[in-house]
């Protein structure tokens, strides 16, 4: 089959020419200019569509299937992006849009998290699975949940907010007007947030000498404090890990899914991260004392080409 | 269509014989006394079954399907109870059991939780809609989630457990072995817990003269007394609907179904319950700044039937 997966990004657009077993045959990026009127970035991202099928000498007709990957609550229904802030998308019928210029008929539109844990979910971690979770632990907490190879969006296609899960009643303050969200803890901005907070405590932790400045701080910073025996880098990645587990705990009760991914800039630590976040929710879960088969816990396969693998995939097994 | 639904309870079994519109026809009921043999047991069920088309005056051939709402993991897949302690089933095949003994070729075993959601999906309080969340406040806080007219149950068939979703990291000890998980919030036995905590700190208020006692404190007690205008009374009603928000805000961010139903004991309260419920979880969940259509939050319909009803729903649309 040949495939072609579109991950839109407020700064970028990447294109692929995909096979059915999520290889990426070509692939080309343009900058996205999210400013610009919402057609001239269609006509781009027609332009790039054309461009991998040139480069890899078929014709566009020859496209069995297009999806798309893109912010904001996406109908995959009618194949409009209700809202997508950034891209400056309102009711925007992108599917009818992208046909038109393409030609191309079986076009899929998708959220960029969810469209990311069905590329997981067919050809990545959690493959020949039916049922997983992707997490993605970026600037905030993203989600995708697949049951029984289908994507589980909500009736309103804003479901999966897996990151505004309150785990803390009345905790750290979340963007979404929330206090407590799991995002508020796990994400890379909360990791900076902690790392931040044990540095101004502890004036003799290697992580000031390892950031420089509290404004270079970053997601690797106590990850690279620990490795030296820092102790208080030690203790910003346990404290992370613990909340990371708990909300990690919490959607394995909901879900029991066969497989459990972790991607996003963090997940680059992976087995610093991942082996004694397993240990955690050993711990925890509810099913953690029967003898019945365990969520496998794992770091997420497809890395940075997630998203155009993903769009590729929409119409695979669905 | 003529349809048996089996509520498998500790203390009673209760079948009935229902209709496609969840119309009870028939219904009988009879002491389980677990600490019998799994086979007596399973004896006194099929007699219910017939007993009930007796009644019915119709052959138990004439049935099309039959239904058994079990506690415990069920694996629907297989007819076996994987494990219910207080029914001492330990991989016990039910269905097997129970076909041998009545004839009918199409049955179908669910855990409780579960078929309550499906009862309230296809004739309850969502009925005509494809995704449900049901929620029962009883001695814990159970749940069952319906996507697609489907129960979601995770791949080990112990999933949902809505109510082991950790909100307050590090709080209250739960039966399950983590802290702070909602059931230690929400459930009638944590709303007796909290009645008795705002007692013993506030020897004047009216819960007193309304329990006599503190070991006479039940679900009503500190709602009763804030009818009698107890501001401790209000303050424990508050703090209950403010854990109880928070875990339906976290259900519908991660799975916004169309409808999420409250039953349970403390259900009764009905509107005293449900209105400050709907006012809470509005200003909080994260579809609430868009104009995108709102989960539906209500007092579940089936009430003390649900059991027979999920029961016999579960081969309906599935």
């Amino acid at each position: 089959m040949k495939l072609i997966g579109i991950d839109l990004g407020g700064t970028n657009i990447a294109v692929g020419l995909v096979d059915e077993n999520g290889n990426i045959l070509q692939k080309t990026t343009t900058p996205t200019l999210a400013h610009r009127p919402n057609s001239e970035v269609l006509d781009d991202i027609a332009k790039c569509c054309f461009d991998v099928c040139k480069k890899a000498g078929i014709e566009i007709t020859e496209v069995d299937a297009c999806g798309i990957a893109s912010p904001g609550i996406c109908n995959s229904t009618t194949g409009v992006v209700e809202r997508a802030e950034n891209m400056h998308f309102h009711s925007y019928p992108i599917v009818e849009e992208l046909r038109r210029r393409t030609g191309i008929k079986n076009i899929l539109i998708e959220n960029d998290a969810n469209a990311a844990a069905k590329g997981e979910a067919e050809v990545g971690a959690a493959k020949g699975h039916a049922s997983s979770i992707m997490v993605t632990l970026g600037t905030g907490v993203g989600g995708g949940v697949i049951v029984d190879h289908k994507i589980v969006s909500g009736f309103n296609f804003a479901g999966a907010e897996l990151g505004h899960m309150v785990i803390v009643k009345d905790g750290r303050e979340c963007g979404c007007g929330r206090r407590g969200c799991w995002e508020a803890y796990s994400s890379a901005t909360a990791l900076v947030r902690t790392t931040k907070e044990y540095m101004e405590k502890h004036p003799e932790s290697a992580m000031w000498e390892i950031a420089g400045s509290l404004d270079r701080v970053n997601g690797r910073t106590a990850f690279d404090a620990m490795r030296k025996g820092d102790k208080w880098g030690q203790a910003v990645v346990d404290e992370y890990i613990d909340y990371l587990a708990c909300g990690v705990t919490n959607l394995i009760n909901i879900f029991q899914p066969e497989v459990l991914s972790i991607g996003g800039g963090i997940s680059n630590e992976r087995d610093t991260l991942i082996v004694p976040l397993i240990k955690k929710v050993r711990g925890e879960s509810f099913d953690s004392t029967t003898d019945l088969p365990k969520t496998k816990i794992c770091i997420a396969a497809l890395r940075n080409d997630a998203g155009i693998i993903g769009a590729a995939m929409l119409g695979v097994n669905s």
